[in-house]
């Protein structure tokens, strides 16, 4: 089993975090770094792979490539089911679908969107609109500020249990300090301790 | 059990698309529609079930709200497994989480994001960047091309089953005739030809 990624890239980070928090041993997994800024997730061979061009992607050992992290997660909670980190009844699986999902598009999206039109980080290969990157900063913003009201009646994102919501939201407020966005302690007191709570998990730092 | 929609939204569709392949009577589903050209949305008592103000929110018999069109959708899969269309062993939910990913983040998003920025139909509420729409169009307009590509050597979007992943791709391309997007005969024959077969399914015209 492979897997092609890119360290510092939030999206690879989210899936060795998953896959550290199911007790899996990342050394027992090929890891092979794609060099990003240097096109290579665009060049021919990596593209049969994954013909969207984007990392991280799993490669399993009958040489079937799976892409997209959240299609990647998938695929270990399935094969390891402890601890559940996508829910176990129905309504638990769908409430953390829910959060997840919101992390995905009013944080993360927004905080790479921002990343993209603002840096201006990969304008050899794609157009850059700086105005709409600054907006983008300012829903990531916003959503900062939900998160920690919503941290009033919650130990974790999608309610009572740690699950790939907190991963997600995690990761993208890390990856939000590229944009220079940072949590605010005179704003958001919840937010900071539970990001400090997330942040002192083993498979944080791997 | 509530569905809370706008009826020629893309998302809903999604959701009823689903509800009905799984053969449940929609019937059976009280379907409330709330004005989103008029800000319904927005207002408190909606953002009371949803804080994201977005549509589809199924509410369940015990007040219970989800949103999030996948969460929905997750949540009739694990209450009616027959048909899946996520999926049945794990690597089947994988590859149809990808494509569904795929589906969302290359096609769905792009087609919504250049009708938000090129109509301006939400700049009552939102910053309209009109050029970042046009952008993307054009990467809307080359998921087509892909898509054509890719369905010589498959049925579906996913393979060679009908899932979620079909679902959410023919609600896109249907949606994309708003900004007046069409499939074109000259270079597009396969997908063409897929998106009559998709069409034809009952639970397309619910």
């Amino acid at each position: 089993m492979k897997l092609y990624e890119f360290e510092r890239a939030p999206n690879p980070r989210r899936v060795r975090f998953f896959i550290a928090e199911k007790g899996i041993d990342l050394a027992s997994i090929e890891r092979i770094q794609i060099d990003i800024g240097g096109g290579e997730n665009r060049a021919a061979e990596f593209r049969q792979m994954n013909p969207m061009g984007t990392v991280p992607v799993l490669e399993l050992d009958d040489g079937t490539a799976l892409s997209e992290t959240m299609a990647i997660c998938r695929y270990f909670e399935g094969n390891h089911p402890e601890p559940a980190l996508l829910g176990q009844s129905v309504i638990e699986q769908a409430t953390i679908e829910m959060w997840n999902r919101r992390m995905e598009f009013n944080l993360l999206l927004p905080v790479a969107m921002a990343f993209r039109h603002t840096t201006g980080h990969f304008s050899d290969r794609e157009n850059v609109f700086p105005d709409y990157g600054s907006d983008c900063g300012q829903s990531a913003q916003r959503m900062f500020d939900f998160l920690n009201d919503h941290l009033a009646d919650n130990d974790y994102i999608a309610g009572r249990q740690f699950s790939v919501a907190d991963i997600t939201a995690v990761v993208s407020i890390d990856f939000a300090r590229v944009i220079k966005m940072r949590l605010d302690p005179d704003k958001h007191a919840r937010l900071i301790d539970w990001h400090e709570r997330i942040s002192a998990r083993p498979a944080a730092s791997v």
